[in-house]
């Protein structure tokens, strides 16, 4: 076990750079994906959190409030779908960093990266990239960001996390609304550069963001404002008074419930024209809807194709952009580079958020929302080359291992098992659910659900909960079926008790 | 030249890792801090942008809005105290990427770190440290972070920028804020619960931050409502309605004009005191006062020590924390780790932030802010391992050649210049200003700012502005007197026109 790190580097090949191909298109060839020296399962040896991890976690609680953290863990020894603990427990990690590891733990390819000189001066000489940017910066983003744009959307913005991801394109959209209301024109009036300097109308303007119950947008004082997931999030933490509209919750199995789902859907779009027209009406136009393809943090809470293609329409009806917020759904875990393209919209949302397995963060977004003065949206690094160079490495993986396909030959499984079960045990689970790997199924009570999560673990399978009642999977993009067929013969013998 | 960035790896030695010692206790021991290989001064070739910058402009505007771009570096070829550009043009760069290299660039000891195979593991595998922190953590925090935390602030919460520094420090106010009004108790009421998710009191309390006039602290929402430096950064933006207070505007040199800067701290702190109160009355108390120990991007606006003490004696009085905002001074420019450190306040300040030569962010803050519940103060990543190992070089590089004490000296020659100057050339410059090498001149207009900045580019010195009239001087720490001569030299030559 304790070799398992250092072999990976020797065993790692020379990576092949990214050459200007879409990485839509992938070629179905086979590729072995499984790194080689990863543990063949998971090994239980305390409990977890092991006397290690506990005495560790005593001294972290000393320093701050620790009360999150589940276990530590030695990613030194971590690999491929096994994440490894400081007590010497080896868990197949279907979690993955809250879904931000995309290769796993030690990849090759990546570690591989790091011996490369101009990478590691890339990593050292951190620029402010809005004003000194590297020789090879826009190589970069055509080489690696806008390999993956999503369809239709040709601009981008780098940033660091999904927060400050989601804050700046809610402000891109603000001056793009409000850009429009001068009718074209460039300059500001002297009242509104007074009066935003001490925060008033009109030059601070009472605009809002309508946002979704239910959703996650992050936790800084803007995007906060349109969270909307759990309470202990947004407590005691002042908010903008922006619309909060219903999100659909549907009934499962969906092919059983389509007339309901259908007025579930109308209901809330109904509910998103009332508040754009109240808000309007009320002084606080709403600029934009942001919106996630698959509510993630809030439940795994998803809606239809067409919930959303009329959602983009009731908002170019109503000269707000659109916002999709693909923090947690970027990246290849449903199957596709991003989930909104499941949906067939009509043309492209206008902004598109990432952070999370894009191990930067930052916003897709259309031409004209690219703000006519410099220095409106900015920062002192403005993302980070860093982390752009691992991702060019995970994307070259990505293509040479054929991942995507592989997200959904083992999503299909996953799913497969997951249905399976919710008729053999209905009284655990139901409402199997999602796209890809990206896969959740509810529980009828949080205790349950807490047990089952818990026991997994015990199992040496460590998975997430969302929403009060449901259970995500988020394997990294490197889970093969045979990973599939380990997580669900645990999960099975969990179930039966 | 081209030869400059490979050969500092060659001479790289093994770096010693931090072992306890208190940094603030620096040895005055000599030592060479020159980088091998460093230019022995600036040479321009082309105009500034040159020709490949500007061709590599054309194609970065074209991904996005790229104004702000002054030159595209050559980041493999930059050594120490000089920045190269794309046009082979070696620049002495006293701006450091808006103050965030303290090293300058490939210094020798953190390129070194990056052949170790932990380190590289810990690059490749960064995990989410609010729930699986890896094995050295707790350690990394106490050896590096902790190390140098502001005399009595003994918690910190590791974050990724300024930006959400702040914001995080914010919210944390605002939690310590309300628990106070809860008299100790530590649940919450149903209503309280229901509230906050669609953003309405009580839940989403409304609450207020009293900042400053001139102040930066951010471009998010909620540190966007506390910034007021240019309007730029503001309009159309909605904001918080909270209060903004006067900061000292004093006239210089400081010891011709004590009476009239002494009435200006005492009118500015009057103010903050009828605005908390006049907010505290409309129903938006005050939970929090933000300040910078200097104004940066604001002008490098100073205030006395005098100034902060009251500050601090009227934030306890009225029940409200004091942040001080250190992160463009934090880190050692001004001579101290902390530039507050200068202000002999009675006690600590209750919560300080950081970013920018720290390379990741975060902040450090009383005991009796630790939030009471886990997931309140929370993201995905929560700070960020890889550039927590490079500060953990910086600090020891910083111990190991005394940088504390040579800012000290490089500044004296800087300030003791540009005094000289403003008597020499009282029509281009006045009000010589700041700490350490952290250190400000401001000129009679933007006009000649501009002008002296552009020129002294021209002489192959990169300078930075600040306010609409200053010039500012962020050189990293690794700056010693010689440089302060070639620097004096050339501006003494631009200033004779």
């Amino acid at each position: 076990m304790a070799q398992m790190g250092r072999n990976c580097i020797s065993i790692a090949k020379k990576i092949n750079l990214l050459n200007g191909f879409k990485l839509k298109t992938q070629s179905a060839r086979a590729a072995s994906t499984v790194i080689a020296g990863e543990p063949s399962g998971p090994t239980v040896k305390t409990d977890i959190p092991g006397p290690k991890s506990k005495q560790l976690l005593e001294e972290l609680n000393s320093l701050q409030q620790a009360g999150a953290v589940q276990l530590f863990a030695d990613y030194d020894n971590s690999l491929g779908n096994y994440l490894v603990d400081v007590d010497g427990n080896v868990l197949l990690d279907v979690y993955m960093q809250i879904s931000s590891m995309p290769l796993g733990y030690n990849h090759p390819e990546l570690l591989q990266l790091l011996t490369d000189p101009h990478n590691m001066k890339t990593i050292v000489n951190r620029p402010a990239l809005g004003v000194f940017p590297g020789a090879d910066w826009p190589n970069k983003l055509k080489n690696v960001l806008l390999q993956i744009s999503p369809p239709g959307l040709s601009q981008i913005t780098t940033m660091m996390c999904g927060s400050c991801s989601n804050e700046n394109a809610y402000k891109n959209i603000f001056l793009w609304y409000q850009q429009k209301q001068r009718g074209g024109g460039t300059s500001f009036s002297q009242q509104e550069m007074d009066s935003c300097m001490i925060n008033q109308p009109p030059g601070s303007p009472s605009l809002s963001i309508l946002s979704f119950k239910g959703a996650f947008h992050g936790r800084t004082l803007g995007v906060l404002s349109t969270t909307h997931s759990k309470y202990i999030h947004k407590i005691d933490v002042p908010a903008f008074d922006w619309p909060v509209a219903s999100f659909p919750e549907y009934k499962y199995p969906l092919e059983e419930h389509e007339r309901e789902n259908e007025a579930e859907d109308k209901k809330c779009l109904a509910e998103v024209e009332d508040l754009i027209e109240k808000y309007n009406k009320r002084g606080t136009p709403v600029a934009g809807i942001v919106v996630e393809p698959i509510q993630s943090e809030g439940g795994d809470n998803e809606a239809s194709p067409s919930f959303f293609q009329k959602l983009q329409s009731i908002a170019k009806k109503n000269g707000a952009a659109l916002l999709i917020d693909e923090v947690q759904t970027g990246g290849g875990p449903t199957g596709k580079m991003w989930c909104h393209e499941h949906f067939n919209l009509d043309g492209p949302p206008d902004v598109v958020t990432f952070s999370k397995k894009l191990q930067l963060g930052g916003y897709y977004h259309k031409s004209d929302f690219k703000p006519l003065q410099p220095y409106r949206v900015f920062n002192t690094w403005m993302g980070d080359p860093s982390k752009l160079l691992l991702l060019q490495g995970i994307l070259n993986v990505i293509q040479r291992d054929s991942l995507l396909n592989l997200v959904q030959k083992s999503g299909e499984k996953l799913m497969n098992g997951l249905k399976e079960f919710q008729k053999e045990f209905p009284h655990l689970l139901y409402a199997a659910r999602g796209r890809g790997t990206f896969l959740a199924v509810s529980c009828p009570s949080t205790k349950i659900r807490d047990d089952l999560v818990a026991r997994m673990k015990k199992k040496g399978v460590q998975m997430g909960g969302c929403g009060d009642y449901s259970i995500r999977l988020r394997p990294a993009l490197i889970f093969t079926p045979k990973h599939a067929d380990l997580f669900l013969e645990r999960f099975r013998q969990v179930l039966k008790g």
